[in-house]
């Protein structure tokens, strides 16, 4: 067992052994990048799926709701260089509105962040098998059981692993991907300017007259789109990794990837306009995109491969980020404890299973369909962006360093634009999912709250100074009362009253009978032995149960408050000589220990009993 | 929770509150007869369905199959009224053949008895649902949830809460079925001799050349036929219960049951014939049957309701079968001990519960199929069939009484006859399932030994003479040193301490670090408290773990036979005020409890701590 553990998750690591590198910008990139350039592997397409309605003809207010995208992202990128200049100590939406804005607004952002880590590890492992499964047909239908294994898999292990992150393994595939799509953007476009223009069915330029309705659905597409910019702030949250001149590096960073997205969006969707891509069924539209331009050879799988590579290196970022922060909030005392415990390599090994956990559950509910879960996407990520910003605005004002003024009015407009869009996508997406999210985070404040108070209380409950301590320990040798319940003249039964004797205090010798003539004998080869220092009791059982006589003559004595301070149970424990020997005993003693321990003052001591065969 | 138990299973009863009451033969007829009667709801249709190959013309062996089943019936029955003559203290093959042919016919028996009551649950509740299902087919498809809800929701519970066999509820339905029968079996007899016959199809009537592919088709319909002649031991296992001279009136009453088994089967399977029947996907042929006699009319439905309860009822006696076998084999230590226990009811609440478990297993692993179910059925039947009625041949012999050797040949006559039907079934049913049972009962006789083994030798090493037992207990005061694990000076530590204090013996304070400035603040404040007959002990941990350093000192402890008896732990078990708040704090307690209680003399104690709030 512990051998299989050691050759999944390797040797255990000493604390001294953990590493820090300082990463080059061009690693920077690209292991920041994943999830923002990533998400051009579904966010487009996800437009057009809202757009491409049957009978609807409004296929033509594509190119509006891209471009409103775009536009965003320089907004949000501006902005968030700022937050990178802000934060340099890493930390993300969470610690600056803690610092800035106070507890309500961090919690809310946690809950924000949460929601969007899990969402990014879902949406992008089905996006990435839906890469796969395009390129190579004969998967259809055994989608989630692909997702479930590279979660579990790859991603979980890796992650317990630890893995660095700087390791070139993650370096890699976001440059495969960035080459593949200029590529085939390039060559797309060379087609498009050369060869003779597909014929365009009306719908893709007649537009209709916008009405309310038709508003709605475009500012639904553009809240769809609104997913392709979940990542962007994952520089400003690891500015500690960058090489000096750090804050300026992640910057410049920032810039180049938000170019390179926003122009990669802007490149597919002018080509899915132009080859008319439509949604299908069990097709990615970069699939088809893919193939309209190279058609089906290895380039072709080279998209598709490199596509669905760059995917699940998105899903593995949220590892790098829900992890840490949970172990930021257990040190603050919002979640359990225990999820700020480094794992034997490591990592924060527990807020990576719970990770893998619930994205695992949200896969399996929402069947790896990437639509719906995108519908619970972005709520989460601009809810936190509102609230990083705004933090930023409070924090500029505050200090009145350099430039205040300047600096407040950028994010404080990057504030107000986001914010616009957490509305704009509660109300437009309400029914298809947003609803789950705006219930999710009041709930998860709600439990981040409840059990910071728990804490809080058992902590004052726990807390001792020298005088309660002292006080606590110090009644003049406390008196013990020790029974052992016995079942016959055995050896466990010998072996529990040579340890009673061993510790101190009174003994009982408890026996159960529900038939008088048992009764009887027993007593008989009781009275024959004639023990000193031991008091026999007997109880009588009328339903057959051993457990409900223990618990009821333990209550009584409780209740009798007698001159005893504590009450000790010696309850053997049979260690059989092979595991599966367990089935054949019943597990009384377990129960029994199980009920007693609820009892105040009443110490169960468990002494072994070791079979030899 | 409790409270919820008391509701579906009611208030436990005392042991004096078990009744016999003494059942006249009317009673006794249909309470142990339903098992056998119902087996029409299958039986004929089971030939039917193993002749009815698509262009195989042997149909027309129907009758031929049919009337052996009802000359082998004629067997068992005469055979099986010495049965209950020899048995008249219950208890079944595996009784009988304990005392006379020793323990390994003994163990095939209950093996085979195992299988059959198993098997009984299973076919009985399928074909209880079935009949439901051909009378309301908006029900197809979910058969397998209605088993399930029957089996767990109505069987289960039923025998949990103990009903009495005797209830009239388990009377009437089998007399209702009878009625039911008979009525169907008249009006259809009236309408074949008055109407015009219906167009027989040349397969019914015209006869194949028998070879040898033919030959074993019509075995193997007869095989499955005999699954007809399950239950028609149940009068002689419950010979105690029937009123006085108890053994002629359980006599009397097999003869009623069988003659009426008999002409049913002879009845339904004529009327099968003449109406050219065929099976049919989710209609049984019981069904059809009762369509074509009486048109779906309230009679039909009066037959489909009749028939599903008497098939649920069958279902039922295999409860007040196994159960008490398994308490029987409990006894003589072939089976785990718990399952002799009985109940807060009374009844063997253990043994209930396994059999609705492994039913409910066969249920969803042949998706409620009664046709394959039925070809692991048989085997096990007739086998005990065959070791109960040769133990009889021996106890004949043996005992020399009156008319002996008229009975040694009846009994040894049927002997053969099933020994053959043995070999028939599993000859001709072996790749059908019939290689399950064979394989299931060798598996089963292994498990007996080995937990009767297990059972001897345990026994053997927990027995103690009066001289072991003062063995055992006499070292002059053994000693002891306790070792408490601390995480710092808190509340929990001292009452630990205190606990310690009150029993005897050595205290080690044990203190576990991963970083040296938190062990150097802890000693000083150690050093401050200034406590006496405490030694301070500290320990590196390198992995960040508080449970390996624990284990390995103790181990350490352990390897150096130090002149201590005993090694107890103390570890303090936080008892929260609510029981979610169990989730916020580590499981460390219950993980070093659960590994230290494998170590010989070492004592686990646990001390609860309960938090006020």
């Amino acid at each position: 067992m512990l051998s299989f553990r050691r050759l999944i998750i390797g040797k255990p690591l000493k604390t001294e052994e953990a590493a820090h590198e300082k990463l080059p910008k061009w690693k920077a990139l690209s292991i920041f990048s994943s999830d923002a350039l990533s998400s051009i592997g579904y966010g487009p397409e996800q437009i057009i799926l809202t757009l491409a309605i049957p009978g609807m003809l409004i296929y033509g207010y594509f190119s509006y709701a891209t471009l409103a995208v775009i536009a965003l992202l320089a907004v949000v990128t501006l902005s968030y260089t700022q937050v990178a200049r802000a934060n340099p100590g890493g930390g993300g939406s969470y610690s600056i509105a803690l610092h800035n804005l106070g507890e309500l607004p961090a919690l809310i952002a946690a809950a924000a962040l949460v929601a969007d880590y899990v969402l990014t590890v879902a949406v992008s492992i089905s996006s990435g098998t839906e890469a796969l499964v395009s390129a190579f047909p004969f998967l259809i239908g055994r989608e989630v059981t692909i997702d479930i294994i590279v979660l579990f898999l790859v991603l979980t292990i890796v992650n317990l692993r630890g893995v660095r992150e700087s390791s070139n393994v993650f370096v890699w595939p976001t440059y495969f991907f960035i080459f593949g799509i200029v590529c085939m953007i390039g060559a797309g476009v060379y087609k498009a300017l050369t060869e003779a223009a597909p014929i365009i069915p009306a719908e893709s330029v007649v537009m209709q007259q916008a009405d309310w309705f038709i508003t709605l659905i475009v500012m639904r597409a553009f809240a769809n789109g609104c997913s392709s910019m979940t990542g962007i702030e994952a520089i400003s949250n690891g500015v500690p990794m960058f090489q000096e001149p750090s804050v300026n590096n992640a910057i410049r960073t920032t810039y180049v990837m938000s170019a390179l997205l926003g122009s990669m969006i802007f490149g597919i969707s002018f080509l899915f306009l132009h080859y008319h891509l439509l949604p299908q069924e069990n097709v990615t539209m970069l699939s088809q995109l893919a193939e309209n331009v190279f058609g089906r050879n290895w380039a072709y799988y080279y998209i598709q491969i490199a596509t669905m590579l760059i995917l699940y290196l998105a899903a593995n970022t949220a590892y790098n980020g829900l992890p840490p922060l949970l172990s930021i909030m257990a040190r603050d005392l919002y979640v359990p404890r225990y999820l700020g415990e480094k794992g034997e390599r490591l990592g924060y090994s527990k807020g990576i299973l719970l990770l893998s956990l619930i994205s695992a559950a949200l896969i399996i509910v929402f069947n790896g369909n990437v639509e719906h879960l995108i519908s619970l996407y972005a709520i989460g990520v601009f809810l936190s962006f509102t609230i990083a910003q705004s933090s930023l605005v409070v924090k500029w004002v505050r200090e009145k360093g350099p430039n205040w003024i300047g600096r407040s009015v950028l994010n404080g407009f990057g504030a107000c634009i986001t914010g616009i869009v957490v509305i704009v996508i509660a109300v437009t997406k309400f029914i298809h999912g947003a609803w789950i999210v705006l219930i999710f985070i009041p709930a998860m404040i709600y439990i981040f709250k409840t059990i910071h108070r728990h804490y809080i209380t058992t902590g004052q409950q726990l807390r001792a100074s020298t005088a309660d301590f002292m006080e606590q320990l110090d009644i003049h040798q406390p008196r013990n009362l020790i029974i052992v319940p016995i079942s016959g003249i055995t050896k466990v039964v010998a072996a529990s009253l040579r340890y009673s004797k061993a510790i101190g205090g009174d003994i009982i010798a408890l026996y159960i009978y529900s038939e008088e003539e048992e009764r009887q004998k027993f007593e008989e080869k009781w009275k024959a032995l004639n023990l000193e220092g031991v008091t026999l009791h007997v109880l009588y059982s009328p339903y057959r149960s051993i457990v409900q006589p223990i618990l009821g003559y333990v209550s009584e004595l409780e209740m009798q408050k007698t001159i005893y301070n504590y009450i000790t149970i010696v309850i053997p424990e049979f260690e059989p000589a092979k595991l599966w020997h367990r089935l054949l005993h019943n597990q009384t003693g377990w129960i029994l220990r199980t009920l007693l321990i609820l009892r105040e003052n009443v110490i169960v001591s468990t002494l072994p009993y070791h079979f030899k065969k």
